[in-house]
């Protein structure tokens, strides 16, 4: 990240927290010299630490080819100031538009994958593919985020949630309850 | 369901716009004749239709074992109303408590799966286990959806988004772009 940028590392144990709520993400890819960046709402923690994240990214995804190849992506995450963006993304394909200059999203080089990460974004989690056995059947990859990144101002991201045909639910408020659970 | 109930069958077709948006679920089992509950969070969408949904179910719980045995459950989706009792079924284990009388869930009949559904939950998600390929190594498993209950009358449900330590997201507005996505 640039030292310009309000962000700072995250500790990896912390990033469950931030893919937890369900938020869409933006994932970015680099094959053969372009980047691409898809829409993305079907993902799930598997662990907390290292990080383990489940997520679909269908052979009809211009980067399901991108992210076999290359076993790296990063998952940008949005607030509602990047809906137009994000839906945009989602409905156009990188296979004829080179969708981050189109939607104006500003590329920054990662720390250990060569997929950008989107400045824009309040936090960015770059990550190596550690699993493909459901792939061939469900599209399904497992990503280990390796190095994390948020900005520390934002404390409530009102994050997009995706409930389809362009609706989204828009992050609301943050209750606090006694609880032992993580 | 009873008829005194205000949810109605869903189709499947509907079933991924409710968990997409990531709220904290309770899955419920029933094993050797005694029911549990858990709270759970880390699950995603992997198909449409039939739904497929994957999710984590620790070892370390007691549902492990019931799911593994019978290979059904449900997922029980609550709004803020529950969150006392969401935070309270995260917080004990069944072995020892039963959770769904302590925490003054009601129990209702699935239709296709021997779980019982919560009444409380606007809407019932009943689950069969069709993959444990990543069980082992991520107490992954991969469920169908093969009844769907939802209330009609609740349009934009303030859902709960777990973000750790007692933190929760509440569902905030509804915003519609248009989009091509389903």
């Amino acid at each position: 990240m640039p030292t310009s940028s309000l962000k700072r590392s995250l500790a990896l144990s912390k990033v469950y927290g931030l893919l937890e709520p369900g938020p869409v993400v933006l994932l970015t890819t680099s094959h053969k010299g372009a980047a691409n960046v898809m829409t993305l709402s079907w993902h799930t923690m598997m662990e907390f630490e290292p990080p383990l994240v489940g997520c679909v990214v269908s052979e009809n995804d211009f980067s399901f080819a991108a992210l076999n190849a290359t076993g790296q992506c990063a998952l940008n995450i949005p607030t509602v100031e990047l809906a137009a963006q994000v839906v945009g993304c989602g409905n156009a394909s990188g296979v004829r538009v080179d969708k981050l200059a189109k939607f104006g999203l500003t590329q920054v080089p990662a720390g250990l994958v060569e997929a950008p990460l989107i400045a824009e974004c309040y936090a960015n989690l770059e990550c190596r593919v550690v699993d493909t056995r459901l792939r061939s059947r469900y599209n399904f990859f497992v990503l280990e985020v390796v190095k994390a990144w948020a900005d520390p101002s934002i404390k409530a991201p009102r994050t997009l949630h995706h409930r389809g045909y362009g609706l989204f639910m828009v992050a609301g408020e943050t209750i606090k309850l006694t609880s032992k659970m993580r």
